[in-house]
């Protein structure tokens, strides 16, 4: 059945509301349209959990850090819709620029030591965007749960870490990266490459792969695990490295060595394409330091 | 009737939620305790629009630039309780430091424009603690209406703008400042004036009202009407001017010339206190031009 297409902050809100007090559970997707196999992943993980899903499609400006990549972010709404109709989601909120932004924006939230490195280190103010709009957007749907991929997994952590510091009501849960039989991450972003960035694009999950099996089999030394991916990376000449880290799951702060829950990030281009990708490793076997506090 | 005295903060959501399921309006009046007769008009105007009024008892370290002034914070709650219970409070919110800050608080809300100027220049960082527990509030009690002073004009600006920016689903009402009978504003750092500053403290409002009175009888040019009220606290050699502006209500940015509501604000030292006042002038006779844009 064909999603209800909402584009009224009050008219959402009212819905969101009026189901939560009739006793309906509801989840949230957010996404910037575009959509996917692994935003299908979250729908249909939202579709399994909850009586009501929503799904936002709004491209949101203030996270962009280059205006061209702002502008590569075509919207059509219509095959979007079509594609939440096929997972059963309830509403679709696709509010206008100027709905979700009437006045210029003050108010920003920032979550800066989450935000400190990796794609934050490259990206000024992408991550106080994110976390501006998704803080939005949790009040112009106020859900019992959002769903957010595993592939942004920085963005997720400051999402857990906003969420936690602001106090809001809202379960936030992580849904695996879907990929390509060739192991690339799903992104779409991917659809800007050319055939031959596109063969060598799953070299970056290979490289990620890599250092997961070093530190399965045992390796604790940070420096050394990510020399050896980064020589795997390199010996690709289409692919420059932006980073490549082994850092802590919550704070994404880099280890020297391992304890806990601990991801393996790397931001790559591909020509004119950033590609990020990660690994989670859950069970890191050995005690760890983290490099640097704050 | 003594209210209800609520520590947790899974406790007072749950309380308001269901208030609020239960069809009966929420009127929410944050304060750091050491509650006077502005909380009290703070209350009585919530009890008057409310089904049910919650009052918060948090003195919130994050928003003081100097410890010293922080640690001069001292609460008495029960005192606060009782001076809740006589203006029929249903519920007091005074959580403990560990409640609202159970770890680094890695996240804060920022509103840089309306937060620059004024107190802002003078106290850095104030008002991204304002904004930051505020945020925190809003989601832990979230209430119909949340009631705020006038007397602490730039922190309503500041709240008032968060609230619109993210889209957070309360009303703030403003309530009128309270004085004393020679015009001094209440605050509970009047009580650290000694008898000599306190005799001259009304003077902050006396060189208020004297800018007031000018641009009411037509006066125009900003820089004139400051320089006259200055030149009254100057007269007064215990009194410290931090500053004396006239600034437009809504971004409490500077202005030249008047139009629509401005505000004429003072910051002064007596001794080791800082106090703050101002007054609003609704229909300011004149087209006026902002001094600066951003």
């Amino acid at each position: 059945m064909k999603p209800e297409l909402i584009q009224k902050i009050v008219d959402i809100r009212s819905r969101v509301v009026d189901c939560r007090a009739s006793g309906r559970t509801t989840g949230f997707v957010p996404t910037m349209g575009a959509l996917h196999a692994g935003h299908a992943a979250l729908m249909e993980r939202a579709r399994r959990a909850c009586d009501v899903v929503i799904v936002s499609v709004f491209v949101n400006p203030i996270q962009f850090d280059r205006p061209d990549d702002y502008e590569k972010y075509s919207l059509n709404l219509q095959a979007d819709v079509a594609f939440c109709a096929a997972r059963n989601v309830d509403l679709v909120f696709a509010p206008e620029l100027k709905e979700m932004y009437p006045s210029p924006q003050h108010t920003y939230v920032e979550v800066p030591r989450v935000s400190d490195r990796l794609c934050g280190e490259y990206r000024p103010g992408h991550f106080r965007g994110v976390a501006t709009v998704v803080a939005k957007l949790f009040n112009i749907v106020p859900a019992d749960a959002a769903y957010f991929g595993e592939k942004d997994a920085q963005q997720l952590a400051v999402i857990r870490r906003m969420v936690a510091d602001l106090n809001i009501p809202i379960s936030i849960v992580a849904v695996p990266t879907v990929r390509e039989s060739d192991g690339l991450a799903l992104s779409s972003r991917n659809q800007r490459l050319s055939p031959a960035e596109r063969r060598v694009a799953p070299l970056v999950f290979k490289a990620l792969e890599a250092a997961r099996a070093k530190i399965a089999g045992g390796g604790r030394d940070a420096a050394e695990i990510k020399e050896a991916s980064v020589a795997l990376l390199r010996a690709e000449p289409r692919i420059r490295i932006e980073y490549f880290e082994i850092v802590d799951a919550e704070e994404m702060q880099p280890v020297e060595q391992f304890q806990g829950p601990v991801r393996i990030a790397a931001a790559v281009w591909l020509g004119q394409t950033r590609l990020i990708d990660n690994v989670l490793i859950d069970n890191a076997p050995i005690d760890s330091v983290p490099i640097s506090t704050s």
